[in-house]
């Protein structure tokens, strides 16, 4: 845990302002005592004046993707959940979860045993238990990348995949590609299945024939990569989009293992801008998402489900970020 | 203007309590101290202090909606939306506007030489001039009811449609109705489009077959109720829904003109839930929308916008509300 004089180092200001700004005094800014207390909770410094003496608890659920590390996609959707729940003196409980874990205990139970007065679910599969109880909960719940119909107690959260998607068709297009191929995350989660949606209707907007063969799916391992990334090139594909960034990645490395190069003979475009990307070799064409914005957008969702005002979705632009994977197609 | 003793005896708290709340002292609970400045607002009561000294301003263009009473569809929304804005300080222009005004004058510089920061849009159609200037505009602008793609400077706020209508489809159709009329409003505005679509998806969803002549246009024209409401009799119509509650009363008022009871003969839904919608013979089944918080999300979305998240679009939940006006059809 970060120390106050930590904290006022890494802001620039005293010992005594953070204090200041800990302790709720009246004789610094608004804005500046948000800004320490946004820090010390991103430096993992709380007091207990920042969260609540009572029992005002909420959870955050993750599956699927990790959040321990800045480099993690989970990270900032954390980090900006709590940044905006402490400032109504909520305490968080982050939890990683499995299928598993939801075959044991109903959604519904779990919650009220443990005194939640809300849920932020993160990464749930399509073939999840809890995603059939969120159709029917009555507690509040708001879902990253997952949407349940009419269901008034569960709110939706996401950066819009289909503008991301078409500004990743629009960029390759414009450089003048007509095969582009998409590698695809699990069939098993609704915003893999969205970004494949978009695919194929972007694809058809921009006048470019879609082939099935062009795409395909991968659950994040490296031998399967090594197979689409010459199924791709044998189909005569000049750029991959993949899913997300950590798959793109592997797809630079696999591109460049089997001799081809990245952007000269084959461009690659990512999904999220996680930290990682912009190191890459080349540094990554990429669909950024405000992950922090992603986590405040999902507390106050929440907050707004648990005052009874029924808020159906909250969604976010995406950011086309180009670096320098991307180039204008080799003739072949 | 209300008085402070007014705002007192609404919420049944000591005039000095009112003259705390409005004044920022800290000896009355922060809860509290909200609820006084929001009924303040609603009363029409603002100090200086509620307001910015400076030139924090913001503005709500309405065109094609009334906003000046209870009754009027904008009147809470645009009241959400000041509610939310005078807690952070904002001065708020409302601004009744036409077609003409924006062909006088460019979004952008209208903004621009009277100092406002960002502006909430209500109303607007599809051919209106500033709707093509939103597109590249970027001034902060929600727009109600109005989607623009990929300007991320401009973010969209409703209430889905899409889940209202279908509510109401799903009713008819568990009463037992198989000709179910819609009665929508110009193609000139997105939303009733977008009601229109949800009705056609949704009569399919329902293993419904969709007739081309059980929809029409109106432009709140009693006389075209009274050509529609015959047309939809003679094609078998048992039910009608309107795409808004001023539609749907003009339509209850012509079916007990024309000699039909509603809903013995024919049942007829609206949208919207406006205040007059309760108080109708018979009191009408409608597709409720929460303005309060519509203006709510307004403000939130602008506010975000404003500090550079961007927000691209929020939508709450509609609340299906049954009354006196649908009931099993009738064998004809």
């Amino acid at each position: 845990m970060a120390t106050i004089k930590e904290i006022a180092d890494r802001l620039g200001v005293s010992v005594s302002t953070v204090s200041k700004g800990l302790n709720g005094a009246n004789d610094i800014s608004d804005a500046l005592r948000q800004t320490i207390l946004d820090t010390a909770v991103e430096m993992g410094y709380t007091t207990k004046r920042m969260k609540k003496e009572g029992h005002k608890k909420l959870c955050i659920f993750v599956e699927n993707i990790g959040h321990e590390t800045k480099n993690h996609f989970g990270y900032d959707i954390v980090l900006g959940f709590k940044q905006s729940a402490y400032r109504d003196k909520w305490d968080v409980t982050v939890l990683s979860i499995d299928a598993d874990f939801q075959l044991q205990e109903k959604y519904d139970t779990y919650m009220l045993k443990n005194g939640y007065s809300g849920a932020f679910a993160l990464g749930f599969a399509l073939s999840d238990n809890w995603m059939q109880q969120f159709k029917t909960t009555t507690i509040p719940t708001v879902l990253l990348d997952n949407y349940i119909r009419k269901n008034p107690h569960v709110a939706y959260v996401a950066t819009d995949s289909l503008e991301g998607i078409d500004s990743a068709i629009e960029h390759l297009a414009l450089l003048g590609h007509k095969k582009i191929a998409l590698l695809s995350g699990s069939t098993d989660s609704m915003v893999y299945n969205q970004r494949r949606q978009a695919y194929i209707d972007s694809l058809l907007n921009h006048g470019l024939s879609y082939q099935e063969g062009l795409i395909t799916y991968c659950y994040h391992d490296i031998d399967s990569v090594h197979e689409q990334v010459a199924t791709f090139w044998a189909q005569g594909a000049t750029a991959i989009i993949c899913s997300n960034d950590n798959l793109a990645s592997n797809v630079i490395n696999e591109c460049t293992r089997q001799g081809y190069r990245v952007p000269e003979d084959i461009s690659v475009i990512g999904f999220d801008d996680l930290p990682i990307s912009a190191g890459l070799q080349p540094p990554l064409t990429t669909i950024g998402q405000d992950r922090i914005e992603l986590g405040k957008c999902g507390y106050y969702a929440l907050s707004g489900l648990i005052n009874h005002v029924s808020i159906s979705q909250t969604m976010l632009r995406p950011q086309f970020i180009e670096r320098a994977s991307t180039a204008p197609p080799k003739i072949r």
